[in-house]
C-alpha cells in the first residue's frame, strides 16, 4: 500500500508501534483451539491489570460503541430510570443509546468544554431515588475535558445503589481509572485508544453487582450478550468468531504498557498534555475546556481563533507538514481543532506539531502570544 | 510471536496470502478523513461485484453473527412472524436471534446432514400467509449442507411478499449466489471465510425491499443500525470506528478475488471439494450429507467410524502433521471431523491432508476403502 506516513495526531485511532505491526502478521488459528485458548486467558488476565480490577473483563470483536451498547442492555430493563451526563458528542451518544432500548433517561446536560460536577450528580440522584444506573464519559473526546470520576462514583454511592456505567473509551489505560477502588460497576473501552492497536475490539468489566442486575435485565441482546462471553470465556472461547489478528496485536501492546508501568504511563501522558496545553496557549491559542483543571491528559481541545480558517489551517497541518489533526465534532464542527496525545506519544511527537503551526501559523494570518 | 505455521484446515478463518499479511501492516489513518473514504469507497464497490448486486452494502465491524442480528432488527418487528429453516448449528443461531428479539419463529426443522426442500418452505409459507420473513442458512458450516436457496427463493417470491434474509457466511464468494439474481434482500457474510483476511468484519446486503421493512422495523438496534451505516456511508464514513487494517486487507483480497474472476472461483472451489469428497470416500469414510447433492463446495463434513477415537485422530493430525482440522459442533461434537476448504485454497492443500491421513489412520486402526 503506497501511503504516506503522517504524524497521526487524532485522539484515536493513534499510531502502531513496530511489534504490533509485528504482531498483525502472525498466522491464523483455530478460535475454538488451545492456541487461542491461551491468547484469550493471557490477553484477559493483563487488561483486568490495566483496569486495576478483580472482577470480569471481555474483550469483544467491535469498536468502543459496541461496549457502550453492551453495558445498557446486560444491566437494564426498558423503563428503568437512568441518569446520565452529557457534556459532548460522545455523552450524547451514550444518551441516544440508552433511549434507543427503552431506558427512561434523566440528562444532565452542561455548556460542552464545562465538566459535570459531582454536586449536580448527587442532586439529580436525591431527585431520583428510583434511579438504576448513573451513565458517564469519563473522558469526553470531543471536548478534551476529563470529568471527576473518582469526585461522581462517591456521590452516587453515598446516595443510592445506582450501577455505575462508564464510558472510558478515551481515558483508560492513559489516566488514573481504579475500577474497582472507584466502584465502577462496568466501565467500556476501546483498542485504538490507550492500547496502540487498530480499532476492531473493545474491553469491558463487569462487576458483580452489574452480573446481578443482568439476571432480570430485559433489554434484548445477543452479540453483545455478556452472558454468553461469560459462558464462552470459560471455555477459553469467544461465544463469536474472535478478530484473532487483533488479540496478537493486543498481547504485545498490553505487555508493552505493564512493561512500562502503568502509573509510569499516567507520568508520561500528563507530562506530554501539560507541554501540549502551554504550548498552544504560547501559540496565542485559547483552549476549550472552561477551567484548565478538567483539560484531559489524552486530548487537547482548542478554540479556532477569529481570522484563522478552520479548513485551511488543518489542510496545510497536513499536505505541507504531514500532521493530522482532529477537527470538532456536532456542535463544535469549524469552531476547535484537537491534538491526540494518548497511546505510544512521547514529548517530541508534540514539539513536531508545535514547530509546524509556527512554521505555517504565520502565512494563514495567525499571529502568536 | 513464535507460531508453529500449521495447514489450517477450517471453515474459517482460513489462511492469510502474503499479500493480505502485508496490507495488515498499513499505518492507521483518520478514519473521518479522505484517505479512509476512498478505501471505503472502493472496497464497498468491490463487494457489490462479489454479492452481484446493486443494492446497499455495508461493512461492519464485528463478527459475521453481527450482521446476522442486523439482518433482523433492521426489517422487523417485535411479534412478527418469521418462517425459519434451521438444519445445523448455524441455523439455530439465527433462529435464537430472531426469538431474542420478538419475532414469533415457525421453526422448519431437519435432521443435521439433511437439506431444507424448497415444497416444504412453500407449504410453511401456504400455512402462514402472515409471514414477513424467511431466515435460511444458505451453507451450514456444521454440516457440511448447502441448501438450494435458488430453490427457496423461487418459493417463497411465487407464495408471498416475504423478505428473505440469508446467512451466507461460509457460502458468499465461493459458490454462486447472486444476490439480485435471486432476489435475496439481506445476505450476511463474514471476513474470515472466503473473504481471505482474518475475522472482524461483516458484510451486508440491503434491498429496496428491506429499505421499505426498515421503515416499520422497530426492534431496537443502535451498533447494528444499518439506517445509521447509510447516513455516514454517503459521507464516505462509517458511523462507530472502523477496523481500518481489515479494510486495508480487503482491499487487497478483493482485488485479488476479482483478478481470477468470481466464475473462476467457483469452479476452482467445486473442484478441490469433488476431490475432497473422493478422498474421504477412498479412505473409507462416510460422508455426512445425506445426499452428495448438497454436500458443500467450502466444507466437507465426514463421519467418525465405530473404532476411530475422534480426539486421538484430530491431535494426531494436529500434533504429527500440522494440519488442523474442525470437529463436530453442538449434537455432532465428537461425531464428526470437517475439512475447510474455502478462501485460498487449491488442490494441493487438500493431498496434503489426504496424504497426513493415509500416514495416521492405520496406527489409529482405521482400514481405508
Amino acid at each position: 500500500m503506497a501511503l504516506d506516513t503522517f504524524n497521526l495526531r487524532t485522539p484515536g485511532p493513534t499510531p502502531l508501534p513496530d511489534p504490533v505491526l509485528e504482531a498483525l502478521t502472525s498466522p491464523m488459528i483455530n478460535h475454538r483451539g488451545p492456541e487461542f485458548k491461551k491468547l484469550l486467558d493471557d490477553t484477559t488476565d493483563k487488561l483486568k491489570q490495566v483496569f486495576m480490577t478483580k472482577e470480569d473483563v471481555f474483550i469483544l470483536t467491535a469498536s468502543g460503541t459496541g461496549a457502550l451498547e453492551a453495558s445498557i442492555v446486560n444491566t437494564l430493563s426498558p423503563g428503568d430510570k437512568v441518569i446520565a451526563c452529557s457534556a459532548g458528542s460522545f455523552g450524547d451518544r451514550y444518551v441516544e443509546i440508552a433511549k434507543t432500548y427503552g431506558a427512561d433517561v434523566v440528562e444532565i446536560i452542561c455548556e460542552w468544554g464545562d465538566a459535570i460536577s459531582p454536586d449536580l450528580i448527587e442532586q439529580s440522584i436525591k431527585e431520583n431515588p428510583d434511579v438504576k444506573a448513573v451513565i458517564i464519559t469519563h473522558n469526553e473526546t470531543s471536548t478534551g475535558v476529563t470529568h471527576d470520576l473518582e469526585g461522581i462514583c462517591s456521590a452516587v454511592k453515598n446516595n443510592s445503589e445506582a450501577l455505575i456505567l462508564v464510558d472510558a473509551v478515551s481515558s483508560l489505560g492513559s489516566v488514573p481509572l481504579p475500577v474497582d477502588g472507584w466502584g465502577c460497576d462496568v466501565v467500556s473501552t476501546g483498542s485504538q485508544k490507550s492500547f496502540m492497536i487498530p480499532p476492531g475490539l473493545a474491553f469491558i468489566s463487569f462487576s458483580e453487582r452489574a452480573w446481578k442486575a443482568y439476571e432480570t435485565a430485559k433489554m434484548p441482546k445477543s452479540y453483545f450478550d455478556l452472558g454468553a462471553a461469560k459462558k464462552s470465556l470459560e471455555q477459553g472461547q469467544t461465544p463469536w468468531t474472535p478478530n484473532i489478528s487483533l488479540f496478537y496485536a493486543l498481547d504485545v501492546a498490553l505487555d508493552m504498557m505493564l512493561a512500562e508501568g502503568i502509573e509510569n504511563i499516567f507520568i508520561r501522558q500528563s507530562d506530554v498534555a501539560e507541554y501540549t496545553r502551554q504550548s498552544m496557549k504560547d501559540l496565542g491559542f485559547k483552549l476549550l475546556p472552561s477551567d484548565e483543571r478538567w483539560a484531559s491528559d489524552t486530548v487537547t481541545a482548542v478554540h479556532i481563533p477569529d481570522g484563522l480558517d478552520s479548513s485551511k489551517f488543518m489542510k496545510t497541518m497536513k499536505d505541507s507538514e504531514k500532521i493530522v489533526l482532529a477537527g470538532g465534532q456536532g456542535k463544535l464542527s469549524g469552531r476547535i481543532f484537537r491534538v491526540g496525545h494518548l497511546g505510544a506519544v512521547v514529548k517530541e511527537d508534540i514539539e513536531e506539531v508545535v514547530a509546524a503551526m509556527k512554521r505555517i501559523l504565520p502565512e494563514l494570518g495567525h499571529i502568536s502570544g
